[in-house]
């Protein structure tokens, strides 16, 4: 990732890139499985410098890519497990993993592991759709049901959780109810847009106050005009400037974790999909707690 | 579509979907005869309920998937005549027609059979291109021409006519003259850059008043950022946001028939042209007058 | 390009189409050497008037394609020989050369031309990224080094220098420190995001004053949701509607050239990127000094 | 398929179209899920008689299609069971099912059902892959261990088991040894470079005898050249033209079942993997044991 | 084509090169229409020489490109009219027309007036098709009939025509009935598979005699994994090679004209398609009847 | 490279595979600079055994991935530098090299390298071009003349040369003269057609004898059907299965390096050119003159 050194462990790291190449948690269209792969070849034009915000990530903060977790194809459980016991090794070191998918199923093993560490947390949870959903095909663990099981195991500090994006078409005819009725803070798609989310972030900042936050950041979040390569697109999205918007939103949060998911790469014909996903996955690094930051008087006139 | 049942004829239904598999009517780049094939398998995404409005369009009509129209690809007047008469029996019996094209001369005809039925039609027009010419490469029949057609038929009620997106490069220094002379209103896109158009569907609805409407939208009124899969496409056309809040501002109105056309599936390389498609399509029929809505009270915060 | 008559040379033209064929200044994607062949052969859909500005360019301009130079793919700096001396007969017979890359490296020389005829000029650069690096790989010569050599040499009044759009990430923590050193004004592509750009062409307009002016357009501007075939994509950048505004506020402006960089059609899977280069080009032509207009009393209600 | 009519049940047919939708089988690319909507696609250019063999299975067999079996994307076991109950009401009825695959996985319950009726049967098994492993990472049902399930359970006459086109890298020096252990003719691939497998489809008929055969048959035999949709492409594989042979070289066998498996849509940029899986089932229900054909007398000068 | 100069009129030419940019003529995928703009666009790989016979056409034809006729997209009758016309004129220069489609309805008005200056000629057509039906969809001219209408309007003189490559599925038991009732010999595929077909053109030669002859090619003839990008493709079908060796074979014979029809880009991903017409086309002219040959003493070991 | 360990150096390995990741010696189509990235992503299907001729290499040879060439994409002859002095250290070490291309062009300073430490060396040169010219758009180095410089500078055993698959247009009457000038054997593409190559291959270790051999493979050697990811495709080339007999035929020469070049992964839509790439690699590794093969008594039946 982004011509990063690969390390065999999270030990000593302040952050690192790690890939979860799943997609048999996925109910329509896969290939999630190869996303971690094409992140990584596409992250090869990542420079070191934001322009945009003048972070400096490596100028303060250790960061490998770490691999892949090695996952059973064959058995969704037991690739939860797999995640789970990964991530426990990565988050004592005190390491901050910036995920790579794999389909979206795998935030629940990685919510239970940081969640393990610090408590229930704070999440930022970017995706055309809920998750939230009890079942999927009649399954307990799929990619549209992660955050029910959260909630149910007590990972998510709920006043603490919002979700933006959201849309599309649905089940029933509040498809957010539950996600209300637990405290969350849902933002339709409809609020998003024609403007700009600074302003929202600076609402989603104070809703999340010091404590722990994880972010999770489902590619479908985007429109498909912009991010085709996924698995269960929705039209009239967010687009990459308001993805981006609200990664730096997050900074000066106490992030913990950040996954990026759902990148397809069958699907993007392009490759700006896998572009874009590495990009991200570097907004999410400049705004970690440690990162540096040089002063930018006259950035703008 | 949208995983209906299939039904012979419209008997009985309140609102139908039908194919019109043609593309000889266009000048440029063919391929919309596969449109209504490909709409379908993208259609395979559709959930029952709206998500953004809480339209349910299954709790209170009946609609299904009546096949498509045996159209004559060697013969264009014939293949009009075709349209005609089964637009005749399919609007006899009181069902809307959701048209999935096919490129754009299939308006002609089954504004034939519609303005047969209910008078002169109020028609809201979204496109990037006028279709007002006399003749293309000659002929007077084809996908440039049938709003031509239908204002010299006296199809159209001129006065509650709106024609929205069009830009463009064209054969004379105003193309969109003769629609204003005959009191179209004539939206270029440049009006609708950078902002929503409730406020502009605001202002159509008024102009529409409660006499039967016509909706026609030509997928190339999108950005070929969003659409790509079409014959004709025009640079800095409508998001696809726009076209959501363009159907979206068509409740309340008396629709008598909407159709999507011009999806060209060899053109779409990445199947989001379709999709998008098939969601406006959903869009339409959930804003056809008997959709049922849940209330929102809480839908935004 | 856009049918028009080829010619062997500039001579009684006020305008001319010139295709740049390299890729050789290229340090990421390749396939840039193909770009003029491809917006040649998306020009076709492009018709006499701009719908948009009522221009009529061929009522006022003689125009004519005058073919591609004479490139030695194996020797940039004998490529940049040739370019230049190209452009000098062009310059010479009065004739605007609108140019069809080809790789950024081709402004170097074309700039040389144009100033050796011009004095220094001012330049509007829109454009991801400032290619104004000392070197690039090591070399002096290469698309991320022209404006640079540009201010050695004297062939750009610094204080009539415009950059638009700039991002993504970067080889030190400001990468614009050298721009605004030397005068240049910087937008970078924050200033852009949700609004229009005809508040900022005023001023770059005002900027320019009535001196020469070139405009270099690098299709990477576009985010890469309008534009993926390009060598180098950013992600989060400007809209084509930005695009064309910034051509369209050129208008007024004492123009001696312009060109429009960097398609690699190898990467545009759906022709889109070639069709923007071909329109953007139309559009440059539509603002070139002598070009007509029409009134336009009645274009917005 | 075939635009033939849809049934609910195999009642009445002699031979009926099943897809089994299914690609979490798959070790390495997944997609097969969509072959059977794919496949059904492209059989849209199929017409009603065999040009070359002069078959005319319409005259002669009642066929229809009789939809995908609902199968569990997200247990594999419980979908070989659902697979393993629908073949047998399917076979009970006397009916030949011809299988659209899915992933090869489905071979397994498909010939459970298939040999409850008609005790162990031949098999003749067209792949690059042997598909008799042990286990595939670490579990025992997936595309690469049917036919050693199929051996375990007695579900095979081994004498009678024919694998044509092997080949590829393999986890040991002798990767057929097992193969050849239990009896099976193993024929790999370089066996049938540059002939006519006419000569050895007279083999393995005599080989076959009279008992029933089950023909099961991986696109991924057939060179990528040929088939590049599929999850597991090897070089250097069988032309389309020995895969016709193979396929007419079963005609006069006791066929009981007939499966066209692994196509993998986002994989088939042309859609002709689809169009040959298309065209092979139609072979395949060209050589059921009723099918009437028309002489030949002088079909060949 | 080729980097030939391009001539407005054949008078003076041994041969030229003409587009016929039709599709109207199809009826299953379009995009013929583009056939000649792809082709011409791929030809420019072309060098002087043929490598494999050592052909100098150059050296002794006087050759040029003389565009594409003006076709009427919605007439099909109306632009065979044209064709023919623009033929006639053609050929009445003494010129021999190599002809790059469109779809293969073409072919009828080209032997119109071919017949007209030459009296009936014989027909070397290779195709997967016979093209000899009475109607297509209802209607008499269709590119599924050219050769029906020529064999009424005694253009052909039948015991001199050849079908080279003939397969797929039918219509009726004998698709080639009629074909072989008018003394053609039909050379169905099944003859021509894994084997040179330079011994079948001796015997084609015998029969041609030194009658003027005609070569129709659709490429079509050849199988899908050599050329995807074309209407109706049928499996198992000749290779390149064997295409190569066919129109190689026709050296000697008294050509008066040649085509290559059914080029679609639209499905040609990979672009090989048009490049491999490209080189039917060069070698068609490699054989024309004056071109000069090197000789090739020791050309093969 | 086929998930084997990465090695800083060639210290202690038997074999070793190599990127040189250019593609400026191109004339035509670029994009052979991402062939070693794309070659090395489609090798994750290699498993460590081959099936077909049960050789063994990881038993027997040392085999490791050393990374790419540093090379300067702005000065093809450095490039040509840094290209013979890191060969020079891999081969200094008793390991042969096995090179993943990147353009033809560097086959020259590999030979110097090789040449320097064995004498001058036989070749087999598989190709569709001879890469025998003087200069190629007026420069002496580039993808056409590596051979030609090999020859000047007595690199080559001229009686032990031999290039395969010749063909194409070519720039004057006999392109192969100076070829066979030389003493080269020449085997056009004619001669390979419709057969094994396994008897030349005969005849091919027959002049090699028992001096040094170096094998370089271009991959437009196939057929564009086979392999259509590449700069310079010409048809009715080798098959894939000859060009596996071809690596396989060498088995028993002293082989002290092998290349495989002009993998160009922009114009390989499916990732087939890439796999057959990665295959061929893995095919010449088993063909070392140390690999341990287990006997096949019984491989065929």
């Amino acid at each position: 990732m982004a011509k990063l050194p690969y390390r065999e462990t999270a030990e000593g790291l302040d952050a690192a890139f790690v890939g979860v190449p799943i997609d048999t948690g996925t109910s329509n269209r896969p290939g999630a499985r190869f996303g971690p792969r094409q992140i990584r070849a596409e992250s090869a034009m990542l420079r070191a410098y934001n322009s945009g915000t003048r972070a400096a990530p490596y100028e303060s903060l250790m960061v490998a890519d770490i691999g892949d977790i090695n996952v059973n194809l064959y058995d969704l459980k037991d690739t939860c497990r797999r995640i789970r016991e990964g991530y426990r090794k990565i988050v004592a070191t005190g390491c901050v993993p910036l995920t790579m998918g794999g389909d979206h199923t795998i935030a629940y093993p990685i919510l239970q592991a940081v969640a393990e560490k610090h408590g229930p947390v704070g999440l930022i949870h970017v995706d055309a759709h809920a998750d939230t959903s009890d079942t999927v095909l009649g399954e307990k663990i799929g990619h549209g049901t992660p955050f029910r099981r959260c909630v149910e195991e007590g990972l998510l500090d709920c006043k603490r959780v919002a979700q933006i994006g959201l849309r599309g078409t649905g089940y029933s005819p509040d498809s957010y109810e539950w996600s209300r009725a637990q405290g969350f803070r849902v933002v339709q798609v409809e609020e998003c847009w024609f403007k700009s989310l600074a302003p929202l972030m600076v609402e989603i900042r104070a809703q999340m106050g010091s404590g722990p936050v994880y972010l999770s950041f489902d590619i479908d979040a985007l429109d498909p005009g912009f991010a085709p390569g996924t698995g269960t697109p929705e039209i009239a999205g967010l687009t990459t400037i308001q993805g981006v918007e609200i990664v730096r939103g997050c900074r000066g949060l106490n992030l913990v974790g950040c996954d990026l998911v759902e990148v397809s790469p069958p699907y993007d014909t392009t490759g700006n999909t896998a572009l874009t996903a590495a990009n991200l996955l570097f907004e999410m690094m400049c705004v970690l707690p440690k990162t540096k930051y040089y002063s930018s008087l006259e950035t703008t006139k």
